[in-house]
């Protein structure tokens, strides 16, 4: 059987701004230190928590070049390069690939809904033959909830087939356990990875690959070490305490301003205010909110 | 009371693409002449129906600068800015108006879904801030079945109170006539623009503005004999027969094929097979279904 890839605890990184809402590449690249200090496998930075899209290719460009120059390891590197825009998604998955960052985490096309499979076929196939570069691999990334655009079963099944190698694996966000066994099970040697933190240890009892979440940013060691010793009998007291500390994380900040609450809980954290900056269309914590998480 | 804009038929203009997928410029200011020959007061390019934000920020630039070079006079044009990350509708909107381009169609932020009042808001007035000319005039894009971000009647108020002269119109796609007629009534001195090709008649009895439509593309003569004639009881049956040639056409071509259907038709119209190309996640017709097209 094929190892899976990648495998392991990956945050879904916040992007820290500066004051004219521009990310603050200083402050990213401590977080991103942090992270793997507190046991991440890696940081799969611009994504949905990172405020991504919401960002120009030039920034995320920007932002990916600041890690690799803060000496994040490339192999750690899984930032998101899938956008609306077919161009851009190539573009951004080549100047991963020349900065020696090989694997991606690629949303469909998400600005027309109901679109068939033949055309989110084609979106990632001209992707792969655009880019043509042997060592790209592509998480794929499946969070409905917010792209509108489902990556069904019968689609990877196609990517994998017409492109061995490439499509390695899948973050699935939209947070159904039944799903995620079912990907497994599916397809042996896809590497699946819980977009929700408390489903990752549910899912590596069934040979699932990980996660890559948002509340690892706050909770990163718990996940670290559920990951480590999920399967060791011995630490089964230690696992279980462990995952009751995330699912309490994640019941405290889940929500419709979960990204303005974990910046809240890490300018706590880092004593930094400067985490409290989100983009628009996302806005910080209301000082009500605010009150309530000191408060809670 | 202040005089609509913008006002008229505008065609939600079709991008045609050359063999890589890139927009075929010499065919696109060809079907722009084309459109305004046939009666169009303007061309509403770069939107759903343009595929635009299936383009780079570059590629989108470039089509717009060939519109101009063309000969298309400014005021014709009104090119869609508004983009997922804050910053390309910001260079996109800068572009325009460096061109002398001042009326814009701007989608809300789509990627987020459930944002705030607040959050689109935020975005809507940090794109005008930061653009910074007071020439800019922002046609406001509702397309909640495709952008899943709808444009409510709260946030209108509050932009137009803020940025008195810029928030001049909405483009209204929901094909929801009850919603463009309150419109109406609710914002006088606000351009209401039917989404809908059969809608614009029934909305300019109410006082609507006109319309910025896909069907357009095919039927662009039709529109705008009912645009100028709507009022006139001597042509109350030209009128009325030229919407019956409307409507069938729009059900001919609705349905989740609509862009690739009217580019079909623009085919058999200039005898151009390059018209069929689509960028991905969109896909030409199937030979069935062009089959059928050709049958009918």
């Amino acid at each position: 059987m094929t190892e899976l890839h990648p495998r392991g605890v990956f945050c879904a990184s916040l992007t820290p701004l500066q004051a004219n809402l521009s990310p603050d590449h200083g402050l990213f690249a401590e977080h991103c230190h942090h992270l793997l200090a507190e046991g991440c496998d890696g940081i799969a930075l611009l994504g949905t928590t990172g405020e991504a899209n919401s960002f120009s290719t030039g920034e995320r460009k920007a932002l990916l070049e600041a890690a690799v120059r803060a000496g994040i390891a490339q192999s750690r590197l899984l930032p998101g390069t899938g956008v609306a825009a077919l161009t851009d998604t190539v573009e951004l998955t080549r100047h991963a690939l020349s900065l020696g960052v090989e694997t991606v985490v690629m949303l469909p096309p998400f600005y027309y809904k109901d679109v068939t499979e033949d055309g989110l076929f084609a979106a990632y196939a001209a992707v792969v033959e655009r880019v043509a570069d042997p060592r790209l691999k592509v998480v794929l990334y499946h969070i409905p909830q917010v792209s509108a655009v489902p990556i069904a079963f019968p689609l990877i099944e196609r990517l994998r087939a017409a492109f061995p190698g490439v499509f390695t694996g899948i973050k699935d966000s939209a947070g159904v356990l039944a799903n995620m066994e079912a990907l497994v099970e599916r397809f042996p040697g896809f590497s699946v990875l819980a977009g929700a933190d408390p489903l990752m240890l549910p899912l590596l009892r069934k040979g699932g690959a990980g996660c890559i979440t948002a509340t690892s940013n706050l909770m990163a060691k718990d996940l670290a070490f559920i990951y480590r010793h999920f399967a060791d009998a011995g630490r089964a007291a230690d696992v279980e305490a462990a995952q009751a500390r995330v699912v309490a994380e994640r019941d405290r900040t889940a929500g419709p301003v979960q990204i303005a609450m974990i910046k809240a809980l890490t300018a706590v954290r880092t004593g930094n205010d400067g985490w409290l900056r989100m983009r628009p269309p996302l806005v910080r914590l209301s000082a009500e909110q605010a009150a309530a998480l000191r408060a809670a």
